[in-house]
């Protein structure tokens, strides 16, 4: 998975219609000095995430694992709000202090 | 998923026959100011896409998730066409404007 | 799905039963202006594609999804010889014109 | 599979239910010299691994072939420590010299 | 899939169950001189490689789709030992030469 934030919205009425209901939200991916980084990707959204949070995301056959993408054309997809994350014993991200 | 355009269309007459009626389009990717970036991909088209239209696209075994995709050799599809997207709180595409 | 051009051939005689009989042809991407670009990777023909074709190849699990790769260990294949395609209203490539 | 090192850790309380239990670390890809190399990934853990281990882990969907990921929107998974690998007849890494 | 050689092997105790007595190798892309690119990726072996063979592997859920790797959380198999192979016209790798 990879560590993202929340950057966008997308909004869409002519497409498959298994994809009806689904939010469709701009994700990049960020560093540990939670740098955004690399290109933008859309994720369907399986936890009510909003735009600036920090979450996790998961990419190809694994999209599909979640209640709200099941079968669906996806193939990205946010499982989770990040809390916090640490690399090389440094705390990188912390939402209390975030909010 | 990724945010492309639709810039061009494949032709193939000698095919598994499990793609014949499927169309294929060429599409590319384009960032938050529209602009085209990286390398053509082919994708069949779920949602009856037209050339220059701004599109999202899913690649892998997601790309077998639509009905006309099912279990055929795809491994890129377009599953809706963009109405909208923004990035940061700009409005970076509105199809109505578009057109 | 990737245009490319059929590069070379493989020959392998100790192998995984299953690959028995499958044609295994090297393929490099071709862009816009037909000119090879990228590293050579290693397709199942599915078509009987023959070597200096232009062919569309799929990759990962979508590879399996043809008669000759059913089930077996292969993560690309040809699934298409290219008639024709164009960029940007622009005729590209034209296979009546290539032989 | 790429072989990497632990370098932290993160955690989420709102998150996809199925991942409930699941411990999730970051990992770098490392080289033969041991060099952290590339961008940091977040996996799943099935083997009980530690910050600072050296462990070898899986992408795609068979991140969801091990007993704790079946399932899971998870497409990284660790599911080894290695004891040892070698580069050219040369021990890259020992772990009993590591600890 | 790809063309490389086995540039080494990996030794893990500690690991996932279904891999016991899967043999782990080190394998590296090369180019149609024969030269190592890339990185390294840690292959599970299918046909008996050993260091120094020129072998084609297949990545993502097609790893699994051998006798020795089936629903194990492997994503990288050797699937084939190359004997020849040629680019433009040209014999590019002779097993019987190399050995």
């Amino acid at each position: 998975m990879i560590i993202g934030r929340v950057v966008g919205t997308l909004v869409s009425t002519r497409k498959e219609p298994e994809l009806e209901g689904l939010t469709l939200l701009l994700v990049r991916e960020i560093d540990a000095e939670l740098k955004e980084v690399g290109k933008v990707v859309v994720c369907a959204d399986a936890v009510g995430a909003g735009t600036g949070e920090v979450v996790l995301y998961a990419a190809g056959s694994s999209a599909r694992q979640t209640k709200a993408t099941q079968n669906k054309p996806v193939d990205h997809v946010i499982m989770a709000i990040v809390d916090q994350f640490d690399v090389a014993g440094r705390l990188c991200y912390d939402k209390a202090k975030d909010d």
